[in-house]
């Protein structure tokens, strides 16, 4: 009795755009200065992976992620089931990848405190790149395809490190003459809260970021504490202040000295390890407590939530599984009463941009944001660095990403990565060549 | 020192699409069955609205909502925030809808179980709309735009209601001799256990269901859950049987027959009114709750984890604010370990479209879709209504939603609408009508 309607109903697939060619995955080092944190220091180059799909009709998307050799080889290896592939269907992306790697990379979460599960790595990469093509397709900027703006421009915070002496090239890190980066000019050390305070003033004169943040662990509480003092000193109330002591106090230690900081911090992030002494600190302060580093992936959530571990999660889109997936972290957040900022490592210009178009799209995403962009110099998208103006980046009008990539200086940061022998991260081995034996704890104080 | 990058900033504004030149509001009245459920009787007339907007270069897009004259007289006012609005904005047109129309029409939670603030079912009309123009202009299916299909067909449940003697058009309802459905055929009788046997037999014999819903909360418990025997005698243990009490047990009455059905439950529904109730029964039965009465906004979800009031969350974007909310509400689930499922009312096919789109889109949306959509006769799609085939509706592949408007069907029922007087649902003013004297109560047995 039922007449026959006109929609699809067991008709045969149906080709109705462009399918992906080509995945070109080009591994680069980017000169990085020797920024200090609670496992050691960043190495004279910070490893980051650019990723390339290209389909039938020659639309290219781009993407960024953390590099990783290991990571990279799971890249190379997923060409298997992006090749073919309809670049929106990310669903079927997810799938597909899992059935290609298995439960292993989908399941295993490393000995690290943040989500390394491999195939999160894989699929934010790919996915990013897919939007980028979604969005040339449709010709509209990816913030687009994720709700629309919510803002014209997202809001950065300074971020600022310890250094070491012999920062300007003596400890074997790369000056690139040819640079004019604030970065390359910024050769000083930064171990005092003197120093700390000029390298904040030197930072937010040339970005006009508005909030600064300090990553600590490296130095004695009462140190770190007292920079951050110097810092209030030197800006005033009017500049949020953040504290990272990445996660290497003990909750008494997280107590005695967030009391010292409950007047001053806009959040204090990770001082301890875990779900439930990040809890214990909650509760003892008065102070909102952040992390990247208890709560880090979907399955953390609800035992954070029974801990109360956190009031604010700093997302990565990196590590949280891509635009969209962030997109509902904003929305666990606003259901939860949880605020969202975003974490960062060391970037280019392509993360930069995803970061802008997503945190444009997520209406609670209000903080501003953290990066390590000024620590960097070089940049591989066509047009050179991103400029911040008043500490902001204007959200990209132009279709997908809205940037395209450089490819001579994707060459010249491809050589550096093959020359400079570094397979992955390891900022523990690069303390070690400055201090032999220099040890990582896990909680020093 | 930083280098022009050529993305935008502080530039004026681009027009890169088209915006919204028009928004037609038309209510309509479907003719409805005498469906009994606790509140009362469907009233001969189903209302629904059908919202069009058109862009500046002719591009329609369409969408539905349960009709409700305060509704329609606020989607009317919002034509000052969606004329000149463009399609892709949705975070704009959320943020605007709460400018024009203020706090009041937010938060307002009514006195309903589910969620009824106005301002939930004006966004989800224009959100639909306005995904299917997204989805015209970049000539992809809506389900694409919500990240892809991770099903070619979506499954639905055969949904079963009492229905009183005279249900045949002596209690007035209509019966049009034009129509060749399968509601309009069936126009017999359903109080006992084995009327709704055949009723089951009926419908899934004509749509391919492969799981069945009875409607509850009429008859005493002892007569219903003899009803829900019966259907598995009739159909074995292989088709999936859920049922809904409609929330008018209590505790312990819940907890009594539940016990009952434990062994060939898939799910009940909403046994008990409140959370800290369905938390009770929860706890004391084997079989898993789901609610569309408890749990029903985002606001919901964190004391009905604090409570543990259900397994399955009935998800339904007229009532959770529009396809990409409840793509977050999915995520939700997920993350929390909760089953997800589809709540229906009298609807057309829009609705039904739209939710195909949106289930298709959702990985863990995998139990079988609740839908009324057999017991309505009219379609106002053009190429009339929608086809099952085994239960199933495929998945569309057309741009946008994948269907269009019969608008001389929409004039017919539009004038359905004036000429039957009704201004909103009121299930227990029709049974008034029958019975009168008839008085809900909220907790029967």
């Amino acid at each position: 009795m039922q007449r026959g309607h006109s929609t699809a109903s067991g008709r045969p697939e149906i080709v109705y755009g462009p399918k992906i060619k080509e995945l070109r995955v080009t591994p680069i080092a980017v000169t990085d200065p020797p920024l200090l944190n609670s496992v050691g220091i960043h190495a004279p180059y910070a490893l980051r992976t650019v990723i390339e799909l290209v389909t039938d009709d020659n639309i290219c998307g781009i993407s960024e992620i953390p590099g990783n050799v290991e990571i990279n080889g799971l890249l190379d290896q997923s060409e298997a089931v992006i090749i073919g592939a309809d670049p929106f269907q990310l669903n079927k992306l997810r799938t597909d990848l899992i059935g290609r790697f298995g439960q292993d990379q989908r399941d295993t979460r490393g000995v690290n405190p943040w989500d390394d599960r491999k195939l999160v790595h894989v699929f934010s990469a790919l996915e990013v790149a897919c939007l980028d093509i979604q969005g040339k397709i449709c010709n509209r900027p990816v913030v687009d395809l994720l709700g629309g703006r919510c803002r014209e421009q997202v809001s950065f915070a300074a971020y600022l490190f310890y250094k070491p002496k012999g920062a300007g090239g003596a400890l074997g890190y790369k000056v690139d003459p040819r640079a004019i980066s604030w970065a390359a000019a910024r050769q000083t050390s930064a171990e005092s809260a003197e120093e700390i305070v000029d390298q904040a003033q030197s930072m937010c004169n040339e970005f006009g970021f508005k909030s600064i943040k300090l990553k600590g662990g490296v130095f004695p509480p009462e140190i770190e504490v007292d920079t951050i003092h110097k810092l209030r000193i030197a800006f005033g109330p009017e500049v949020p202040l953040r504290f990272d002591p990445n996660g290497v106090w003990t909750v008494e230690t997280s107590i005695k000295y967030g009391r010292q900081m409950e007047e001053i911090l806009e959040y204090l992030e990770d001082p301890t390890r875990g779900q439930e002494g990040m809890a214990a600190v909650r509760k003892a302060l008065k102070i909102p407590l952040a992390t990247n580093m208890c709560t880090t992936s979907f399955e953390d959530i609800p035992p954070g939530i029974a801990h109360g571990s956190e009031d604010i999660i700093l997302s990565d889109h990196h590590f949280w599984g891509g635009l969209r997936e962030s997109i509902s972290l904003g929305k666990i957040c606003r259901t939860f009463e949880k605020g969202l900022s975003m974490h960062s490592n060391s970037h280019l210009g392509i993360s930069l941009t995803a970061m802008v178009h997503m945190a444009a799209a997520i209406p609670n995403l209000t903080y501003d944001l953290d990066t390590h962009y000024p620590w960097q110099s070089e940049e591989v998208i066509a047009g050179g660095r991103v400029k911040f103006e008043d500490g902001k980046v204007a959200v990209p009008r132009e279709p997908g990403l809205g940037i395209s990539l450089d490819r001579q200086v994707l060459g010249q940061l491809h050589e550096n990565y093959k020359m400079c022998g570094f397979a992955r991260r390891d900022d523990t081995l690069e303390m070690q060549k400055i201090q032999p034996g220099w040890k990582f704890k896990a909680t020093k104080w």
